[in-house]
């Protein structure tokens, strides 16, 4: 015969209600009384039935997790310490990819809000005024964008563009290009601020392009034709491209041109020359976004923005300016 | 007021259950039928309601899609053309992940049962029996792996495997190194069965390995030692990973190793040198599976394997063996 939660709850010497937490809100339950429930649960064998606590608590235990492009290596380490972070927690989580369409990203919205107990949005790119409507619907935290009024987590990447044209300028670089991504992507308005604001440099914008190896690729004519010698990368995907792009044309990098891309893929690591690279903190970005969505799903949101850091990573892709 | 499905069956003078279907079905819709249903509902703004239309069909509308490692870039053109092809039968799919782990696949699945229509299971890891137990709960169709009385959709990656072979014995080569993937990989075993079976050539196997750059990576020594001058590799991510570990220990690709890759992924073709590869046939087996899965929801499941061609594509990392 199945073993069941009272079966549990005998063995263990406690109430019912004190085995459910264990296993569904571990946090709320007192470590050492926690890990002989749990041992004890193990012993018998007893798996905690999703659905039938499901009836009794009103909760799926699932929570669903949106990205623009699933296809982008950006998010892989994002999605899997989310994934890691909310089994540790005893919830499994839905991944939907959204193409990057703002439409098929509310039908998505609309589809998981009945089936998990908050989502994780990724780089939408839907407007402010939809993620405000559709917050009533279930719990939300933001990855990648502002969002008012909602739990949201950034990576400084302002931050990381001042720091990547610092390096390009005490290269001896003075003409830098910035190769932008998607129009509405949040990172890339964030990258231009910031690089506008430089001084004893000049920025030239080459963009929007997609924000994909082909975009890179593709991109090459006009980094090319701006005459600059420094170029800053929307992402890292677009950093591989250039390059490539470069290549086909006869510029090396970082002989004629440094590259700097924005993510540290695996990828940019294995690349030829290695890439420089803002490094974002992706994992830790999906841990603290689950924490995030499940402090919400028990409680009222706290709207704060948590902003975390970025660092550059310099390999082999940039060098000395020669002009 | 909110435009019912009465209203547009009322405009477009059909049943309530035409238009559902023009939705759900449309298959089963006269085409002039459907295309006069659908333009009307698009003119009053009808929109159907999943929910609502769940309760009466006991269809949620949902499929899910269980892949060993959402990180592995052979898995996005898959879930991409798996959702491109759902949408168009107005399914939503949810992604979960199983971190290659047996347990986490089985849970996803029962979690997943209650919430989808049916699940399209991409590289199981589980065991065959554990495939048998669950098929009970909902229709399964399985991609990239036998398994008996299930639809499943494969690819031809042990004719790949001969056609990679015959390249490298018709440049010189004459010793082999198949680089193997994780034990449990049904590919891996097709690959390993077509290769022992080549004549005029040694063949060395060498794994398991993890299926990533660094598995590649990690290989490099090995290669040397075994003596082979021509590789085949258990996919693109392991050959990447080689070939930058065997620049590492001073050893030229193509020049001294020839390496062959599987997939034919989009860093593949940007690597330097360009990956020569077999290339699998991903998306279409992304759609053929959604296809082959909304045909087991609405009746009774074909148990059969559809196997899709594969092919090799030369580009620069295979060249004449010198020794």
């Amino acid at each position: 015969m199945a073993v069941t939660i009272r079966d549990v709850a005998e063995a263990s010497g406690v109430h019912v209600s004190t085995v459910s937490r264990a296993f569904s809100a571990p946090h709320l339950v007192n470590p050492e009384t926690r890990t002989r429930v749990l041992a004890i649960a193990e012993d018998l064998g007893y798996r905690p039935n999703r659905a039938a606590r499901a009836l009794t608590t009103g909760r799926t235990h699932n929570i669903g997790l949106i990205v623009a492009d699933i296809a982008n290596p950006f998010f892989p380490p994002l999605i899997k310490a989310a994934q890691a972070q909310a089994r540790l927690r005893d919830y499994h989580v839905f991944v939907a990819d959204t193409d990057e369409d703002p439409q098929v990203e509310e039908d998505l919205i609309q589809t998981l809000t009945k089936q998990v107990d908050g989502v994780l949005l990724c780089s939408p790119r839907l407007t402010n005024r939809t993620i405000e409507r559709l917050r009533e619907e279930v719990p939300f935290v933001v990855v990648n964008r502002r969002a008012k009024g909602l739990p949201t987590v950034l990576m400084d990447v302002g931050r990381g563009a001042r720091l990547a044209v610092e390096h390009l300028t005490a290269l001896g670089h003075r003409r830098i290009a910035l190769v932008t991504g998607p129009s509405g992507s949040w990172t890339s308005k964030e990258m231009q601020e910031a690089a506008a604001t430089m001084s004893d440099v000049d920025v030239v914008f080459l963009g929007p392009n997609p924000p994909t190896e082909l975009g890179g690729l593709a991109a090459a004519t006009d980094v090319i034709a701006s005459g600059a010698t420094g170029v800053l990368a929307y992402n890292d995907l677009v950093a591989i491209g250039l390059i490539e792009g470069l290549a086909e044309r006869g510029k090396n990098v970082p002989g004629d041109v440094s590259v700097i891309g924005v993510d540290d893929i695996v990828p940019g690591r294995l690349s030829r020359p290695k890439l420089t690279t803002i490094a974002m903190p992706t994992a830790a970005a999906g841990r603290i976004a689950v924490d995030l969505l499940l402090q919400s799903v028990d409680s009222a949101a706290t709207a704060a923005a948590t902003m975390l850091e970025t660092a550059l990573i310099v390999r082999e892709s940039t060098g000395k300016a020669h002009r």
